[in-house]
C-alpha cells in the first residue's frame, strides 16, 4: 500500500518553530502583570498548535521556568524536545508598559539571561520539519537554525523587528535570502526598504529573498504580498485590547500552522492564511499574556473566522 | 398611468451639495501648483456625477472664479443654480504642503474671502432635494441649508472635520442631531467620542444623532458602523499618492452618489457606498486636484470596484 504509505508519512511531517521563551511582566492601561509566560515561540507555538497536530518548539529557558509553565505549552500537544533547560540560569525577562493609545509601549526591562548565549539544539525528532517559523529572535540564532536542518523545509516564514535593523543589519540580509514569507509590521517595512509606500516596500523587500510579505498594521489589518498579487485582510474593530503583548507571535503561529495544516502553498491558502492569524492574534489581545489563547476551542475559532469573513465582504451586483 | 408618472418623477429627486467651491494651491513631494480648483463640493460633486444624474450644487465664489473652472462641473451634467458668483469678491483660497509622508500637512494659507459671510440660498428647483450631503463646512451654514429645505430629504450625510470640533462645537452637535451618516477620519472620531477604541468611539458618536457612522482611514481603508453591524473596506495599495486634498470629499461623493443611483438605504448599500467612495477616492488621489476625478469614466470606475472586490476576497473552504 504505497499510496497509504505515504499519506501517513506526509501528514506527519512537523511545524517547526524557534524563537523567545520567556517572563514578561506588562502594564497596561487594563492592568499589570507579575512575571507571565511569555516569549515569541510561546505565543506562535501555542497559535500554531489549535491549527496543527505536530508542532515542536526550539527554545531556552531557565531553571527558573516553572514546570507548570511548560505544561501549558504540552498540554496542547507541543513538543518541547528542542527547548534546553539551562541549570542555575534565569530565563529571558521582558518588561513593558503600554501608552494609553495601546499602538506604543516603553521597553522597562530586558534582561537577556539564557538568550545571551543561545545556541540551538535541534533535536533528531525534529528533523521532519517541513514548515519552520523563526520567530522574533536574533537574526545570527536564525541563519544557525536554518544551517541545522538537514533538509530544506518546503516553507520558512521569518518573523523580525525593527531592533534587529538597528543591531543586525548583515545578519538580517543574510536570512532573509533564504526564507519564503517576511512578516512584519508596517514601520519596519519602511524602515528596511526605505520606501514610505508600502507597494514599493513590498517590491524591494522580496527582491531581498522572501517570496511572499505579510505587513502587519495591527487594528488596520494586514497586506499580504507576492505572485504579483496584494490582499487586503481586515483587523477585527475591538472594543477592548487588554495586551497587544505576542498578537505578532500569535498571527505568525496562526499563519504557518493554517499553512500547515492545508498542505499547498499558493498565494490563496496565503491569503487564508493571514484569516487565521489575524484572527488568533485577535483572541491573544483580549486577555493579558497567553491567558486568552490558552483556552480556545476549534469551534470558537471557526465563530471567529466567520466573523473576519462577515466583516470584509461585499457583493456589488449592478 | 400613475405608476409610471410615480416613477419618472422618482428618478427625478436629486442629489444635492453643500461645501466649498474654492481654490487650491498645493504642495507635495511629487510636485507644487499655482491656483487651482478645489474644495469640497467641487470633489464631491464630480465623484458623485459619475454614478447619479441629478447633482446639485450650492456653494459661493468670487468674480476671481473662471468660468472655465465651472464648466469643469457642468460638463458632468452637475446643476451649479444654487452657486453664488459674488462681483467684486474673491474665492476662498488654500493652500499647502504635504509632509513626505503624505499623511500629515501644514495650512500655508487659508483666505475666507466669500465664503466669511455665506449664506446659502436654495432655489427652488432644488427643493426635489431627497439626498443631501452636507459637505464639510461650518456647522451653521449646514444648519441653515437644513432649515431652508422644504422637505427633509430622505438621506442626510454630513461630513466634517477636527476644525469644527475646535471651533464649533456646540453647533456641530446640532447638526449631528439631524443627520442620518456622518463621515470623518479616525483622529476625530476620537477627538468627537473622547474615546480612543474606534467601537466605543462609534457607539458614542451614533448616540449623538447618526445612524451610520463611516470613520475613514486614508490608505488603512474604512470602516462602517450601524444597525449593530460593522464593515472594514480596504484601501487600494498605491505604490504613489499624488495629492490626498480632496480624497475624504470624492469618498463622501461616491458614497451618497451610489445610494441615490440604488435608492434603497440598508447596510448592505451602506456598505457597497462605501466601497463606491473609497474609489472615487482611491482616483482622486492619483493627480492633482479634480484633474484625475475630471476624465474617469464608467468602465474605469467598474474596473476600480472590481479591483476593490478582488483586493479583499477570500474564501476558506473547510
Amino acid at each position: 500500500m504505497p499510496v497509504l504509505l505515504f499519506y501517513i508519512i506526509y501528514t506527519h511531517m512537523s511545524l517547526v518553530i524557534i524563537g523567545t521563551i520567556a517572563y514578561d511582566a506588562i502594564e497596561t492601561p487594563f492592568g499589570k502583570t507579575d512575571k507571565i509566560v511569555g516569549g515569541a515561540a510561546t505565543f506562535a507555538g501555542l497559535a500554531a498548535a489549535y491549527l496543527y497536530g505536530q508542532v515542536k518548539l526550539i527554545g531556552v529557558v531557565g531553571e527558573d521556568f516553572g514546570d507548570d509553565n511548560l505544561a501549558i505549552l504540552k498540554s496542547k500537544g507541543i513538543s518541547l524536545d528542542g527547548v534546553q533547560i539551562k541549570k542555575g540560569e534565569k530565563s529571558f525577562f521582558w518588561s513593558g508598559k503600554y501608552h494609553n493609545d495601546m499602538n506604543s509601549r516603553d521597553t522597562l526591562i530586558t534582561e537577556l539571561n539564557v538568550l545571551a548565549d543561545f545556541d540551538p539544539i535541534i533535536p533528531d525528532s525534529y528533523q521532519d520539519c517541513q514548515y519552520l517559523l523563526l520567530g522574533n529572535l536574533t537574526p545570527q540564532v536564525q541563519i544557525t537554525t536554518l544551517d541545522r536542518l538537514q533538509r530544506k523545509p518546503k516553507l520558512v516564514v521569518l518573523d523580525t523587528m525593527n531592533f534587529w535593523m538597528d543591531t543586525a543589519w548583515d545578519d538580517l540580509m543574510k536570512v532573509l535570502r533564504r526564507v519564503d514569507v517576511l512578516t512584519i509590521n508596517d514601520a519596519e517595512a519602511r524602515q528596511l526598504s526605505g520606501e514610505y509606500s508600502l507597494v514599493k516596500a513590498a517590491d524591494k523587500i522580496m527582491e531581498l529573498g522572501p517570496k511572499y510579505l505579510v505587513i502587519k498594521k495591527g487594528e488596520h489589518g494586514a497586506l499580504l504580498f507576492g505572485d504579483g498579487e496584494v490582499f487586503v485582510a481586515p483587523a477585527l474593530p475591538l472594543a477592548d485590547v487588554y495586551d497587544p503583548t505576542g498578537a505578532g507571535d500569535a498571527f505568525a503561529g496562526g499563519f504557518i500552522g493554517y499553512l500547515a495544516k492545508v498542505g499547498t502553498i499558493n498565494f490563496n491558502n496565503m491569503k487564508n492564511a493571514v484569516i487565521f492569524g489575524s484572527a488568533l492574534a485577535s483572541f491573544c489581545v483580549e486577555k493579558f499574556g497567553v491567558e486568552r489563547l490558552r483556552e480556545l476551542d476549534e469551534v470558537g475559532i471557526q465563530q471567529r473566522i466567520a466573523r473576519f469573513a462577515e466583516l470584509s465582504k461585499f457583493e456589488i451586483i449592478d
